[in-house]
């Protein structure tokens, strides 16, 4: 029902192949890895972001490990697993799609212990490519759960990607913004560029454009004026990991909007597949935050835009707790949040 | 005591002298006017900015525009001064301190109508040094009274700039920080990017250093997260206009700082001259806000980021109600504010 013109991460003739999102909206440029480093590297220098996305372009990639590899037996297989496994955990540290797709790949690979090495790749084929399909199914029941919640005519606001280009399928927080609009219902959608990485500004407007949406990008310092003037119906946004107790790591910035929502009244929506729920960690304070590089903030493309000498603090997310969150749109329903209105 | 490296505006040789902003902090760079036209175009494209700044460039415009023509009599002379004043004053719509000095200048070159044109124009002269030097006078107070609210080892945020490339003197937000420096107490400022146009990455910081002072730059979404973390004790921004019943605009994502502080319980200050002040508007929403163009969001130094087809929606300015307002600063003293803890 709702046809991408691009495919953000696919397993193809033994390769895993991505489209480049630090070319977007620019041009529009896919990558080949046959190197399990490489698509690490990528996966850090942000080519594929996006939870539930690094979740499957991690699982390709201890397929590709594996592949390469040349093991003298099932010792030195599980150990060449371990390392495989240990770079590509070690690329970002604060999404839980990541950690859960490469322990789900570890876990199967360890099943078959009794099979030959080939089979044990096969399987492990069989796994990303079901981690992918699986991720395609929950954005659309994430999107069929969440459009129930949009009226016709109603103002979104929303923060980073958490589009088709972050998933396996048409996304987590657009996606019920996809679904509405294939309904017929009228919507509009203010989207945050998202500094440092721009990721609405150069990913998000460009997927909702493609879907014919009515789209207005405005700096992420304009949000609060918005909702003070009651142009923003509710706002939706992605999660890269929800704690036991429901608090939600997410894009830097994220926090910010919950506070004004609260403020202002306005729903505050997050939408996340299963994958990202982690019931390990009790609460958000638990969860690791990466630190990014000084260079987003002061290099523009390219070109300095501030003095040499200033420091830079960048964390790269941040973590809404609880009880600024009216509800969380999954997969299996919409889970309540704890904010009190 | 404060010694800066730089003149933002001044009256050299009969010409008006400005260091281009849009330089900075890359390039140190005057430019030097003597068409009240060009200059009228400077402060439009943010050549000089900050609302003190551009009533002091604005009044030295008018002496330019007089000193340009030729009038035949009395009446041509004042239709002139009527024609010049009305060009400065379409440049910018928000900052009061532009009408404020026009004003001004147009009440001096009344008064004097018995007296020829050469008077009357050196009387303007007059007028528009000693806005200057007023302004540079109303910064050390401003500096002064607020460095009181500052106690040794504080954190504080600031947004956009409100320094000496804002004013006349060392600053309206930013004297504070200079006068404690001085005064031998530590602090730490953290400076929000301020997008669109960077000035506080691009001017906040570079005044800061100048200066001594620790200074780390972040992105605008990111101020929540240093609230949350308890990294931040006090908020300081400057005001384009304050009106009678207190509520103020400032740059863009002024108001969304006064949220989060009331969020968190975290002072927020405003500073001002009392040029700033407007007493013949009422209430915050009677503020004309300057739309700004879809370019300075969409296109960063010349390279687009994001798709060509989106919509932009880009208010330069907003309103804080006086009820988010711990206190402003003044060069008379400090005013409370109507937030309630």
């Amino acid at each position: 029902m709702i046809k991408l013109k691009f495919k953000t991460v696919e397993w193809s003739k033994n390769k895993v192949r991505i489209l480049d999102q630090t070319k977007l909206p620019l041009k529009v440029s896919y990558l080949e890895y046959d190197d399990y480093k490489k698509l690490a590297m990528a996966i850090k220098e942000l080519k594929i972001r996006g939870a539930p996305a690094i979740g499957i372009a991690a699982a390709y990639g201890v397929v590709l490990g594996m592949m390469q590899g040349k093991y003298a037996d099932k010792k030195e297989y599980e150990k060449r697993l371990d390392s495989v496994i240990s770079t590509l955990k070690s690329t970002r540290p604060t999404a839980v799609n990541l950690f859960w797709a490469l322990d789900r790949m570890k876990k199967v690979a360890l099943e078959y212990e009794g099979y030959d090495m080939e089979s044990r790749n096969k399987r492990l084929l069989h796994e990303a490519l079901l981690i992918h399909q699986e991720d395609k199914v929950m954005c659309r029941k994430i999107g069929e759960y969440g459009a129930k919640l949009l009226k016709n005519g109603c103002r979104v606001l929303t923060h980073c990607n958490a589009g088709a280009l972050a998933t396996g399928g048409i996304g987590t927080a657009l996606a019920p913004l996809f679904i509405a609009k294939a309904q017929g219902k009228k919507i509009k959608v203010y989207v945050d560029e998202t500094r440092p990485v721009l990721q609405g500004a150069r990913l998000t407007t460009w997927e909702l454009l493609q879907q014919g949406i009515d789209t207005v990008l405005i700096c992420d310092d304009m949000a609060a004026f918005l909702m003070q003037k009651k142009m923003i119906d509710c706002i939706i946004t992605g999660a890269d990991r929800i704690v036991r107790n429901l608090d939600a790591a997410n894009k830097i910035g994220t926090y910010n909007l919950a506070v004004l929502a609260k403020f202002h009244k306005i729903p505050f929506y997050l939408a996340a597949p299963s994958s990202s729920f982690d019931h390990s960690v009790e609460s958000g304070d638990k969860i690791k935050i990466e630190e990014r590089s000084p260079k987003e903030v002061t290099n523009f493309w390219g070109r300095r835009t501030a003095p040499q000498k200033v420091k830079i603090f960048s964390p790269a997310f941040d973590v809404t707790p609880a009880n600024l969150i009216t509800a969380i749109i999954t997969d299996k329903g919409i889970i309540k949040g704890k904010r009190m209105d």
